[in-house]
């Protein structure tokens, strides 16, 4: 028999009326007297077995009766519509194997404390929820690289050993690279992304980065995926729609593609058919006017001590309290763009009529999901970019390769970068973002 | 304008007769008096531009003449049929701007030695090889990816950051991780894998993988990437047919998307016309009898010296040597598989009626491709898992997570891996696998 012809559970429907072979395990199992019923998981989906004393040999019917929570089974039956069955069909069966019987599993339907379950990451990605948001994240993905795939990009995959460091030093891991001295984890696939697109006019990078912040929000990871496209001949504007395209593309995919594993976690899905394009804009300078015309500080941590600061000066970065609080008007991602020179990246355009300001956007999303995307038109002037590099310290030995792309054929070039993670947390409502990757990695955590 | 009203050089056709803006870089420029032709490259295709003196101002004739190699520019005209030209179509130029002259770009039309052009690898990316290899790449990957969506498999991405090693240590890159020690970057997601499979049914993990391996053949990165599918209730058997189809399936796709590319290269297509199915299969003591029928040795360095051993003994595993000797004989990819337990790793399923065999599998690609696919049916056993990782050395805690995986629920399961570069190296017939990758990492290379 090939692998082609084995039968999975979320295809029953196409088995209706026909005897079937089903692997999986057991679920949850409940019965009374001649009668047992065992939910099976194929990794598919959910499938009531019906076990009729009647129907099976006696070893078969006492092997039913013996089953455990994990146990591994190969079930036989008839495909039978039961509309209150989950997914519609249920088996009524025939024959039943053990491969194994699980005793002891850890995770039992009661509650357990989230350390708990995190030990158990390996055994946790079985239950529904973790299940769903797994499903979920791989829609993600697939949505995000048919997006580009079907527009023109082309996947570049950008190292993860660097040389130098994008973004500072500080957060980044290291390690002994031969003779060469150190090598580190890569950051951001953005500088080598410019130099690809160079060669192949719209690229994206998407893999793992890493950063070794020592933040223990809900919204870091050490090692996380982003997808980063970077476009010659796009400036912000285009950016920015590229930006918002993507992401109602995603979302109507999850919509279309993961409408039982929404179910599954409860999710408002009112909430993500309100993301339809034209997301709201508004400059940097004029989300510093709305946070003053309604009385949001800038708040600071001075000696020791959380300090506000009123008005909200123009020149600060904005955190969370203050995106939380513009963000609550909006149903729709919003962007933000033309940021402080000051406190944005040595590579992002200054806008040539105010160099005060950088061609630069976060888009931030609905839902307290806080920033989904950052991104910028990048310096294409190679005196612009070499005095940047110089006044933020950095190597420029270890730029030169990227001064060279300013040098031979520079052209206007944006691009983005937005984290999977992040965005898999805002669409499942997953309440911490060590759900939405399957082995996630935290400060205190590398195990399993 | 929206960015999607840009026009791009592999669409021309689309806009025959009309007048188009084009965005790109000078690829070469030739002309004689009136007349010049500028070849335009803008990352998706070459296309000629003509421009005639009397159809265009005197400034943008005298900028024409100026332009150097890798200029940016900003070309208009009509797009004009002419089956001379590269693509079939040109440009009959009315306007043409410049972004930027570019001044002696140091990748001429002449011969560059291989340690020059790797050293200006973000360059060399837009000569016309380097270029179509990259978009057979993207292809590839694409075709990994659309094959295994399409087959009811979820992806699933393993951590790159892992306490413990795979295969072995002293090919490990490690970074120090906050407090808990060192962490090491994965080989493989294969256990990780195996954890995800048991939730999903099937999934696969593709990422990058790294081996500190000290190898400088034309086959080794030490940053490479790696499909890796791992899934429950298949057999070895059906681990093969999977690998096969797999392979079928992305050679196919290349023939029939990547025709221009394949031109590009003269790549010889008949001999991936050849790959349809039904790969030889050969157990490995099938072919230790068939080196020794046909008189290949054991080549073995021994004080110094390079020994060559006859009758090739069983239990020794095949170098290159052996293999390529073996592949001479088949236009498709070979299966080697029931390999020496003593030369295989200790998660593989020994073969219950002889246990001095475990259910592994490579696939040895023609062409001196090398091995594309290595994988195996998994021990499932508790105890006998157990004993090999005893055996081999290893710490039982750091493993105690996927022992697990054969304690709950343990089930029959396999999976492969296959290295893209290897399959990218194949099939565009690159002589040096650091020209699949768009940023090669290697013992003495990490810059740019």
């Amino acid at each position: 028999m090939s692998y082609k012809d084995k039968v999975y559970i979320e295809d029953l429907a196409k088995y209706a009326g026909q005897e079937v072979e089903l692997n999986g395990w057991v679920y949850t199992k409940r019965g009374k007297g001649k009668l047992q019923f065992v939910i099976l998981r194929d990794g598919t989906g959910i499938c009531q077995c019906v076990v009729f004393k009647a129907n099976v040999s006696e070893e078969v019917f006492a092997n039913t009766k013996s089953l455990t929570q994990e146990s591994s089974i190969k079930v036989k039956g008839k495909v039978v519509a039961n509309e209150r069955a989950p997914g519609g069909f249920e088996l009524d069966t025939s024959d039943l194997q053990i491969y194994q019987l699980s005793t002891d599993y850890p995770i039992t339907p009661k509650e357990h404390g989230d350390d708990f379950l995190i030990r158990n990451r390996h055994l946790w990605l079985r239950s529904s929820r973790q299940h769903a948001i797994m499903r979920v994240r791989a829609s993600v993905i697939k949505a995000v690289r048919d997006f580009f795939d079907n527009s023109g990009f082309k996947l570049q995959d950008s190292p993860m050993f660097t040389p130098n460091a994008c973004e500072g030093t500080s957060t980044l891991f290291s390690t002994k690279y031969f003779d060469l001295g150190e090598a580190f984890l890569s950051q951001s696939g953005q500088l080598y992304a410019e130099a690809t697109a160079m060669a192949m006019g719209r690229v994206y990078t998407f893999g793992p980065a890493f950063r070794a912040e020592k933040s223990k929000t809900r919204k870091h990871l050490t090692e996380f995926w982003m997808v980063e496209p970077e476009m010659a001949f796009f400036d912000l504007e285009d950016d920015m729609q590229l930006a918002e395209d993507l992401t109602v593309y995603i979302v109507q995919y999850v919509l279309e593609n993961c409408r039982k594993e929404l179910e599954t976690l409860e999710r408002d899905i009112t909430k993500l058919e309100a993301i339809q394009g034209n997301f709201p804009r508004m400059s940097y300078t004029e989300a510093v006017g709305w946070m003053n015309a309604n009385d949001i500080p800038l708040t600071k941590r001075v000696d020791g001590k959380d300090v506000e600061i009123r008005p909200f000066p123009w020149g600060e970065d904005f955190g969370t309290p203050q995106e939380e609080a513009l963000m609550e008007q909006f149903s729709q991602p919003c962007f933000i763009y033309d940021y402080p020179t000051e406190i944005k990246a040595f590579y992002m355009k200054r806008n040539p009529d105010n160099p005060k300001v950088v061609k630069a956007m976060d888009m931030l999303g609905p839902e307290k999901a806080g920033e989904l995307v950052g991104g910028s038109q990048r310096e294409d002037n190679v005196e612009l970019l070499e005095e940047r590099i110089k006044a933020e310290d950095l190597d420029m030995t270890d730029f030169a390769w990227y001064v060279d792309l300013r040098k031979y054929g520079s052209v206007p070039h944006s691009g983005f970068g937005m984290g999977i993670e992040r965005v898999i947390k805002w669409i499942t409502g997953a309440k911490h973002i060590r759900e939405t990757i399957p082995f996630p990695r935290m400060i205190h955590r590398i195990i399993p």
